[in-house]
């Protein structure tokens, strides 16, 4: 198994989204279904980015997320730490202290300090992590928008504002405009 | 589960005590003895090593592994790739190419090169191991051996040339000098 799962290829794509110029706020629904990837799994991985401080919600029947601070200010590693719980790339056992020639009791010269195995792997965390702090969500966002169309953020804001058209049809009535009573309709669904 | 396994703790610690003076040559089961830890799992490792070029085996009573090639020669990175079949750090699922609007058939510029999201984590990933290229277990043996009392590596010497003499004695007798017959003894455990 990779190491960085799909929450956080999900959690960055979306992100592309709120950074662009269409599509500032959009529910995890409204993005799930744009981008073609689960609903349910979408709507496990907001929740983390607004605990981290990365997108904020808002109410209501064109509610959704947005950015809760400038894409600029938003690296890939703040996204990685907000969407998964990582274990670190190395989990130290200390067999250094298990030498059959210290019966049990290991002397301070062999288990003092940090293992020098356990920090080759703690430098190489931190170049990995170094790596992802250097590369923002408006930076990618800004590769991307190069190669669209000039047209295409037009095309992803109707998109958008028929999802919401399509939310505010489909609200229930509760004094019967619509034959049928609407709010049980969409309940039973 | 962190990313990199005990497989490759073991195999450093074991080219460890391969490239210091006093176990140039040890058995996979004496190694595991030494550390205190599975020599079933030991087992498994040191073939790979062995494919990996980084040990090679000698037979015999005496047998066992040695470093294939100097210890200033084999880095960390070396050991992981030999040890484990690793995943990248990240799979790229080119979720870029589902978009909603593409219908199924997202154009060109949309799905052209890398995407940019994947260029990130292959960049971290290569800053991560070009950082476990820059170890080698000479200089990791080096810190250890800088740590340990001077007589230290006699002790070792001694307590892997007691297990050569203790294989010995418990070698099979084909010529009856020890009553009970030795072969069949040892093999029926």
């Amino acid at each position: 198994m990779s190491y960085f799962g799909a929450s956080v290829e999900y959690a960055i794509h979306c992100l592309l989204w709120l950074a662009g110029p269409a599509t500032e706020l959009a529910s995890a629904r409204d993005l799930a279904d744009l981008q073609g990837v689960s609903s349910s799994f979408l709507a496990k991985i907001f929740p983390k980015l607004e605990r981290g401080g990365i997108v904020e919600a808002t109410t209501g029947i064109a509610g959704g997320y947005r950015l809760a601070r400038p894409a600029a200010q938003i690296t890939v590693l703040d996204v990685v730490d907000a969407v998964e719980e990582k274990e670190p790339l190395f989990d130290c056992q200390e067999i250094r202290a298990r030498c059959a020639l210290f019966s049990g009791k290991p002397p301070a010269w062999a288990t003092g300090g940090t293992c020098g195995i356990h920090s080759v792997m703690l430098r190489a965390e931190a170049a990995m992590r170094a790596e992802l702090a250097r590369t923002t969500i408006a930076s990618l966002g800004a590769a991307v928008a190069k190669k669209a169309p000039t047209d295409f953020q037009d095309e992803v804001s109707d998109w958008l504002a028929e999802r919401v058209v399509a939310r505010r049809d489909a609200r229930p009535v509760i004094a019967g405009r619509r034959s049928g009573g609407g709010r049980s309709r969409i309940k039973g669904r």
